[in-house]
């Protein structure tokens, strides 16, 4: 199934070209099994979610150990059906998606608490869309019972879901979101926004 | 219907905090006709399209004259299942909508043209979701139609489409997308992208 990501980072800094080229090198690492291609808006990712999230965490901890305002933003999208497929995405992701909800999410909070700490404190929200199915809220108040108990919630806003943590725990609560709840095959997207070093009490 | 935004402005430069509260002080006029909220992520705009993306683009244009390579990024969404309903978003979004997408593109392209210039080179990129229903798709590829002859159409991305032109175009070929496609009553999203000022090459 095709899955990747548009991603952006935002460094609130005069010297932003600098941390964001730094940052991408966090990448580096990820270049076999990641499609990379970078133009004046955002960079594409490609490849399955256990290797771009993982790119993702990497990414955003480079930037904001730079110490200024660093925000990422991205559209995470998988199965589009608009998209070609592309082997580097691999197979599927896995059978755990056609448990029942209450498996899935039992699942998700487990994969979250044993995710590793990076000591980055981070704040995050996020919007799921899952399309091309008639009961899609089914699957999102799913989502967010499973958000509730991660152990990164911090509040239901208008349109998204606000967590708090550190960017390990963030970045595996998006992960766990985007493959775990949605049809197996279906056409799921994430929209997503990390900050850290803001200047703005919460 | 319930309709609004999720927003974040994003300046990088030193004097970030400067740039965005100025900018925010371009949203006063609108203050009596939007619901405004703002957090450390993102300030909520609440309120019917024909005020949400007006004020976009002047919250928008008023960042970018600071010369500063600003970026506007944001989540908007109507008719979600999820909202209570607010008596600011008004009574719906017109009876366009239900007219047969040959007309609902003809109308769009028309819109777009008869936006005044604001004089702001822009790049953008977006993502349209149809949810809640199983033929998301057709009104995808009929928006995609639109887009291809709006004027503003840079090219097709994975996962989103870029547009280049005024900001003034831009925001409004933002807005018929957003307006003009999708069930009257349904759930559709954007995820939006708005740049100025990039040092990188397009």
């Amino acid at each position: 199934m095709f899955s990747g990501a548009q991603v952006s980072l935002y460094p609130m800094s005069r010297d932003f070209v600098g941390i964001i080229l730094d940052a991408v090198g966090s990448l580096d690492p990820y270049r076999d099994r990641l499609r990379i291609e970078t133009d004046d808006l955002s960079t594409l990712l490609v490849g399955p979610p256990e290797v771009l999230f993982p790119a993702l965490t990497d990414l955003f901890v480079a930037a904001a150990r730079s110490g200024e305002h660093c925000v990422l933003s991205a559209a995470i999208s998988r199965g589009c059906p608009g998209e070609p497929d592309d082997p580097i995405c691999g197979v599927g992701i896995g059978d755990g998606i056609k448990a029942p909800l209450s498996e899935r999410i039992a699942r998700a909070i487990a994969s979250v608490a044993n995710t590793p700490v990076t000591g980055q404190p981070t704040a995050a929200q996020f919007s799921l869309y899952v399309l091309g199915t008639g009961n899609h809220m089914d699957e999102i108040y799913g989502c967010i019972d499973f958000l509730k108990q991660s152990g990164t919630f911090d509040r239901a806003k208008n349109f998204c879901t606000k967590l708090r943590g550190d960017a390990g725990a963030i970045f595996a609560t998006l992960q766990e979101a985007f493959c775990h709840f949605g049809p197996p095959e279906g056409h799921v997207t994430l929209d997503i926004t990390v900050s850290a070093n803001s200047p703005t009490k919460r």
